[in-house]
């Protein structure tokens, strides 16, 4: 596809008086939260974020899981492909660890990867501190979900949100998934004017 | 390799009374502009901006082709293999959208992966607008030709190629393609110094 | 894992009154300097930079062997697996040109990569010369061993290093690899804090 705008899809919406909430997958993947012996402050500030976000209707999907590979994959398929989440984002396991292994469950389950997400949230993460080149976040597409690694701090899960999100709604508008509209003085979405 | 210089290469080159014209081909990959619904303008301005960097001979060989995985794989194929060419840009299908896959037909047919092409795109892009990042594309290596995917957007083709063409003269000399020389008030190639 | 810090790990160091010697392997890819026809001016620079880097004790594991991509896989691996290295850096063979398959081989051991790493080095070497893209230096882990490419010139080596390397111990922490402290007047370590 060259240069085209996601008309139909757009107008689409516009037309409809109740656009349908978009369903937002959060999958938070920590052997220790997931076992009790630790709360998940991840999901939290991954729900907190969308709140402060969006302005247009919503829901989520939570998941709390342990690091297993299988399982995130699991996990990450029966969210595009059962509970057809337009946007999954992820939190935990993308660091260097034996048991982090988010992102080749993501790239495992995905038609298609967006290098792009990984490169800006590290770049972000690295005006911060010099170990966020460890982090080996990745983003990708199946379907027509978007599903995107945050990492596990509360703080950094925020910071990298707040690099990718404005590009977030136009990619959704582009795979066919839920129209997204934000809070501007929040956040602002760009989608590039069609000609 | 550690530390060389390709020097056989360039002062073959350099003897040469006549070096040979450069062999560039231009892939646009759209299903509406191969359709005719649409008028390409990735193509054109892909030409244009070579004839304003190349003060060294060249011809083009223009593919103009629809977003199918397996036709842009064998079209690519074709001018590496068949038509020779010493440097192939593509323009178009580098989004999210379910037909966008140049770049997986990119990495299908090529031997090695360059990628530091995309990500320096990509970071340029994102100085213009934040969804620079949903772009996927990549460049590598297939036998002695270099291939670059481009955005779609001819003033994005122009940005991007501004990026990463002072590289592209030294990629060329380093896999056995053709020497290139830029008129430097427009775009300096930079080839490091044999010591 | 979600934001963990590796806490037995270095307690278990900081308990120890000899914590035991890093084992940093160096492994040279040239034809050349492996042919005695060129001398290896890169694994010097890299002994160099970690005596001027490291407070705690380590020994080096030096390998200057051809750009074959068999022979630099079976080094690594046997790096990795009979000499535990805690951390193993390449130098060469990371260009485009056909016999430069460093990253390949990398890649073909590891059984996870660390895309963040070789993105800082490009784009830091970047600040240097425009041809920095063309390195295909990537990094990863194999079992308790970190394994990062670097550039051929030990002007670049350097370069690299300097980028990287604040976030080389706290990665071994985190891998389960040796305890590494450093000269702080020459390069600051970060590791996180724990709450």
């Amino acid at each position: 596809m060259q240069n085209e705008q996601p008309l139909n899809q757009q107008s689409q919406h516009q037309i409809n008086t109740a656009p349908r909430a978009a369903r937002i997958g959060i999958v938070v993947t920590s052997d220790r939260a997931s076992a009790g012996i630790y709360q998940d402050l991840g999901g939290p500030a991954i729900r907190e974020t969308m709140r402060a976000y969006l302005r247009s209707p919503w829901t989520d999907v939570y998941r709390l899981i342990n690091d297993d590979q299988a399982t995130i994959e699991s996990t990450l398929r029966s969210l595009c492909d059962e509970e057809h989440c337009d946007l999954i984002v992820t939190t935990g396991g993308t660091g260097p660890a034996a048991r982090d292994v988010t992102p080749e469950a993501t790239t495992a389950i995905c038609q298609k990867m967006m290098p792009g997400f990984g490169e800006l949230m590290r770049a972000t993460s690295l005006q911060f501190v010099p170990t966020a080149i460890l982090s080996r976040q990745t983003a990708g597409i199946r379907g027509k979900s978007l599903i995107i690694n945050l990492p596990g701090k509360p703080k950094s899960i925020r910071e990298c949100l707040d690099a990718v999100f404005p590009a977030v709604p136009y990619c959704l508008d582009l795979i066919g998934a839920a129209y997204l509209e934000t809070h501007e003085d929040v956040i602002k979405a760009f989608r590039p004017k069609t000609k």
